[in-house]
């Protein structure tokens, strides 16, 4: 524990000769791991810990006799304490007899392309970049340095991502986005022309997709974390630091600020404005632009199967209720009046 | 006909030679084919069809002379009856010459490997199961014996796949959770350490993902069914036979219970638990724990969109409405008294 | 721009001998582009646009000074002005030798098949056709002439494409429909014999999933656009020209209308039927038929978190609600009687 805070600092309280080999929660943690306490309503869960050891506020650190590290942010020092503990498995440079590279792409001499690769023409690959089996890079596309593409990842031609960008499996960058012309009974297609520029920490989950710009180009800023499953429609950008949980659609040209934090399956209408600062519950439909910081949400709420019909069949008559509420007043006050 | 009852039971009514060559509707049967009947709004097509015979209970075995036969459950039979008229075509045992098997993975001398499969090491497949082109499975994952990868599948590292598990093209097993910590203005990643345990038969639809865990594993026990575009989350434990629609989202270390059944689009807040058989209609958000079998249901009725406008404004001031509801009860109460 | 009108149609005020090298939003275009006004409220930028000319029409012409081609449409006219500009690039015929094609398969010889590709028995490739990297296409599958497959898309056996077809990355067309039977506390298979079938023109997005019917097709009519994302069930049919937005979920048997536009996760029930010219908004679940074309809806509409919950706890309690309102009404009659 000595080496850790010297690494990470945080001071430790009770024997710092501890060793540690691996985090853990509180509850599943065996001798050798550290937890932490970031919720004071796991305080029970310390008590009974097999844990070696825990990280913990300044104002918990009297809940246990157990060797501790004291630290501002338990959540984030264990956050950095697992990356330090867990790095990321050093992968070999190289290019895979398998991988097909065009003659005209630009591979790092320390970028790792993995087996049946694919890389277009004038395409480019940062150093220090992996690139796992399968995954498929289009003519021009520029991928940073230190970025990680897990398996059958797709990019498109002419998009720019960062550095440190880390993409999951089956995410695709860069399809076109959903631009069509209604002309004489048929759909003519927009060409869509844009690019998609992704900044550097940006973290994009499993089977996510994000398309190109029709004219001008989908932005995504740096450090903008999405879960899997989520579409961004072309124009979109998204400001720095927010970030996306599953399974959300972003329609085309909204613009999202920085450090919004977007819940589950919600969505958000074309062309809006999002401000910074701005959180939104799951299931939630932005259907107007927002304009000010805070919370906001708009879910039916569950209830058992015939409860919801009995109350939901109201919803299509609400504003004749609304209007019935009205003339009741009306009558009472009428009614008042006569009294007098 | 013969063949068949002698092979899964039930008795023959009528001709029992009659030749079946294929399971059909009873709308769209040709000669040669079976039809059956296991709801009784399809009875009227019962009187046209062209099949050459049908599937029915006891109860519906009057309804019709074509040759039937009888069965408690005639869509389970039917069933049985398809899979034995349709089996899936044989591959060959063998490793395709493009695939790349790392020297230190197991492959059992009956397994299928596909073109272009990337297999890492130590990552272990089990006797007949079948890896289809494209398939990347990382290292030290194990997967059952008589498996079925359709092609583009990924797996991560060290997940553990069990026997007789679909997994369909596209799905994504083992991605890192959705992780995050604010530290001074950044999101730090933590790194995902648990795994994906599936248990026995479970099939997973296309393009679905279910996350690795972030300390523990993420769970799917046995007899699972998952439907297309499913995203689980890390830490989540889906209990035995529960099956699940398209389009779900199941946020973090959600515990959902055994024969639970989830309607399309539904979602799942992170942290909750649902009791076993719970049904939840499609589009419902369950933001609280259930505790209690059942039926529940959150959905907005959808009416013309004008109608749909003029109720859905009010639902900004339902709490406001309630009040002069209760006021206006008040002041009846009032007039009343004062008539006495 | 006289080129272009010689080509396209419409008629050109100002300088006709104006160069033009690409099309461009008002805002954002450069000399050399030409930029359109489609929608009244970007007037204003018209007067600001550093474009070399415009597409405008009739009622807009003397909007502006600058060169302009005048259309009926103008932004179709611009669709097709951008398609003209904006030729996909032309891929080379011939079959990649990494490429592993089944020698029963038949591909058109000025086919492109790129890297990594797989192509199964009896398949057959048409005319034209560009099969980018790590596609692969199941048994018996057809795929028609002049179809654009971008990378590691899936289509399993016995599917038939049409002609001018377009599949972004990540599409699965043909996977097994959710098709289960309970028996004795365990799921049955039902083997999915059924085909998908998609006809001319379609284009389909990024990571969209189209499973194949139980027993009979699951069918998409000719110019039938879908986004990224959208789950297609078995059995489904989509009419001719219908647009559907990204995360939408058509659940099994359901059949959509001619010409019908659905916005993004929107979601349709099984076994519905869809009238032609129907319009879904987003976010809006349709639970029964439509019979009539038209405009639908049904969303929460949100608003600030706090808000929401003072106003969506009384949804609970709506149809008590509606009761009180009907008791107040007949004692306020009641009142009104003993004055007479």
């Amino acid at each position: 524990m000595s080496e850790i805070v010297a690494r990470l600092g945080g001071k430790v309280l009770g024997d710092s000769e501890t060793e540690i080999f691996q985090v853990a929660t509180l509850e599943k943690a065996a001798p050798g791991n550290i937890a932490f306490l970031a919720n004071a309503k796991y305080r029970k869960q310390l008590a009974d810990s097999r844990a070696s050891a825990v990280i913990v506020a300044e104002s918990d650190a009297g809940l246990t006799g157990l060797p501790r590290i004291v630290a501002p942010n338990p959540y984030s020092y264990f956050a950095k304490l697992s990356a330090l503990l867990n790095p990321l498995p050093a992968m070999p440079p190289g290019i895979h007899p398998t991988a097909v590279i065009d003659a005209g792409a630009v591979i790092a001499p320390d970028a790792h392309i993995g087996a049946h690769v694919s890389i277009g023409a004038a395409a480019c690959i940062g150093a220090g970049t992996v690139v796992m089996a399968g995954c498929v890079i289009g003519e021009r596309t520029s991928v940073g340095t230190q970025c990680l593409l897990y398996p059958n990842v797709t990019i498109y031609h002419d998009c720019v991502i960062g550095h440190q960008v880390i993409l999951h499996a089956g995410v695709v960058i860069g399809a076109d986005g959903f631009g069509i012309a209604m002309d004489e009974g048929r759909w003519l297609k927009i060409p869509q022309i844009g690019r998609v520029v992704i900044g550097d920490q940006v973290e994009i989950g499993a089977n996510t997709t994000v398309d190109r710009g029709a004219l001008d180009d989908t932005v995504i800023e740096e450090g903008v974390k999405l879960d899997n499953q989520i579409q961004v429609a072309h124009n979109v950008r998204i400001g720095a630091h927010t970030a996306i949980a599953g399974c959300v659609g972003i329609a085309g040209s909204a613009t999202i600020g920085k450090y919004c934090r977007i819940g589950g399956s919600a969505g958000i209408l074309g062309h809006l404005q999002i401000a910074d600062n701005v959180e939104i519950a799951s299931f939630t439909l932005i259907g107007k632009s927002i304009t000010e910081a805070g919370s906001y949400a708009g879910v039916y709420p569950f209830s058992k199967n015939d409860e919801w019909r009995n109350n939901a069949v109201h919803l299509r008559h609400l504003g004749e209720l609304v209007k019935r509420v009205r003339a009741m007043e009306k009558e009472i006050e009428l009614l008042k009046g006569e009294k007098i």
